[in-house]
């Protein structure tokens, strides 16, 4: 059991990031106007957040410009244009994708650019990529985080394997991702036992981001925070693929650092989340997304079922069980 | 941590118990159609659900028989009219609240009732009364549990005289009830701690009943399985009061007893409950009942925003913190 005087207390080194840009981008194509990202970052500064991620930084090789909004590249002056020199406490993050980010080319010099903090996103299969991301991102000057997905199906010696080779690289931060929203808290206390072995060892922090398919996405980060997860990801009305993440104002009201404040997050959703539900936006627990969750599943299939609008929750099952 | 083999095998004594058409019914006045009810019946058969709650015992000098639908009073004829003489595997269960049930004339013998367990409602202040219902349903042959409603904003010393005077009493389950949907898991383990030290005295079960309010119906409900409950409410589609409950699909898919079959409640969710929403029922997370949990309020001034189809939630914030 938590000690009651950490509950009671708080811990300094706890840093929140805000992922709506990015796994809210998901939902609707980053399509976010400006106004919709400037609120936000003001209500992130006014509401203690520690870091805004904007997006991905997408090759643009792979990805035409003509089909996602500019949270899709981030570019630099995109950015620039938001919050021009982020004169603020509010740190700016970006993620980087393996194999779908080119890296040398578009992550410039930090002295050159708003950006503060890549997040090099990896599955386990292309860690020497992630750690070849890492090294750039840090020889450039950035805070580096690394976030391995899809763990909820991985073999625990691989994992091993990786946060070894991981703790060697100058990463920063190594995040523990619940991809299909599949962890119950029990196990999320034992990924956290794994992954502190290595950050002990190595002398790095701990993330977390989860998602809500069993309405467990903050149930998991507040578990995490018990355990020591340091790096703690939320989005604004749990915006995010599928079932969503953890909400922000869940956890802004969680937290008891006096520097975080939920009100900002409530006059945000208040005032600016209609108008992205209206524009079609569809994300949050559905049984489609319950579904692939219990079953340890990607959620495509219960993206592809909500997209075609179905409500055959039952025949959806049968289909998802027949594909184990 | 639990033990790992404790998350791989199961526990036989767990018991869940479907409280949907009573605490759905707080949000339809109870008006349930015989079909619904035969459905779900037949439903929880099929799932391994170990009792069914049918509704409330309601006093009908007090309530008036036009104004609510039959789940509201529980007579053993209309409960008879859908279960026949149940014989089944299913236990049937009613609550019977302090103060608002005719206790000694609408509870009959459990010989001339379809009815098993009498769950006996109460707050802090009212424990006598409760022993006296609990003493007069065990007399007449029920099993008999006890919610100690609203706990969140008991001092603990409260709580335990009142959990000393229940464990003198027959009662055979004593319920942890998070009614304002407040508490984080850490306080449920420690409210667990407390329960079980007289549970273990006076030889009791342990229940819990859980509100959604900050998402945190169903994590809840696992810790306090972990922790040693046996006795989980839930319902379907979280069907409850304000944010609602824990939601039985996830529960079913949560349990490992293999007499536990989360498809028929995928079936019933599919098949009845589009018409119950339809038919204006509106329960399930939303930010406003987040926030009274998060200040730990019951959650009546966010049923009212609710009914009023005010979306201020800003504006409601700051009308409930003026209430603290």
């Amino acid at each position: 059991m938590k000690e009651i005087s950490k509950l009671m207390g708080y811990r300094a080194s706890i840093k929140v990031l805000d992922a709506t840009l990015r796994d809210g981008g998901l939902v609707n194509d980053f399509r976010f106007s400006d106004d919709f990202v400037r609120a936000l970052y003001l209500s992130n500064i006014r509401a203690g957040v520690d870091y805004m991620e904007f997006g991905y930084k997408g090759d643009k090789s792979m990805f035409d410009v003509e089909k996602f909004g500019p949270c899709k590249f981030c570019d630099d002056d995109y950015i620039r244009r938001i919050v021009g020199e982020n004169n603020t406490d509010l740190k700016i993050a970006v993620m980087a994708d393996v194999g779908r980010c080119d890296y040398k080319n578009d992550i410039h010099d930090r002295s050159d650019s708003p950006i503060d903090l890549v997040r090099v996103a990896t599955y386990l299969h292309q860690i020497p990529t992630a750690v070849s991301m890492i090294e750039d991102a840090k020889s450039k000057g950035y805070e580096v985080s690394c976030n391995i997905m899809a763990i909820s199906n991985a073999r625990e010696s691989d994992l091993q394997a990786a946060l070894d080779i991981l703790g060697q690289s100058p990463v920063d931060a190594l995040y523990i991702v619940d991809s299909f929203g599949s962890l119950y808290p029990e196990q999320i206390a034992r990924m956290v036992n794994i992954y502190k072995e290595f950050a002990e060892k190595y002398d790095k922090k701990l993330g977390i981001h989860a998602h809500n398919n069993q309405q467990l996405a903050f149930a998991n980060t507040i578990e995490a925070v018990g355990d020591g997860v340091d790096w703690l990801d939320a989005t604004y009305a749990g915006m995010g693929r599928g079932a969503g993440n953890c909400a922000m104002e869940l956890l802004l009201g969680f937290l008891k650092n006096p520097k975080y404040n939920v009100y900002p997050a409530i006059q945000f959703i208040e005032e600016q989340m209609p108008a992205v539900r209206e524009a079609g936006a569809v994300w949050g627990y559905d049984f489609q997304y319950m579904m692939t969750g219990l079953l340890n599943q990607h959620p495509r299939t219960a993206i592809e079922f909500t997209k075609q609008n179905r409500t055959d929750y039952s025949e959806f099952y049968k289909e998802i069980l027949a594909q184990e």
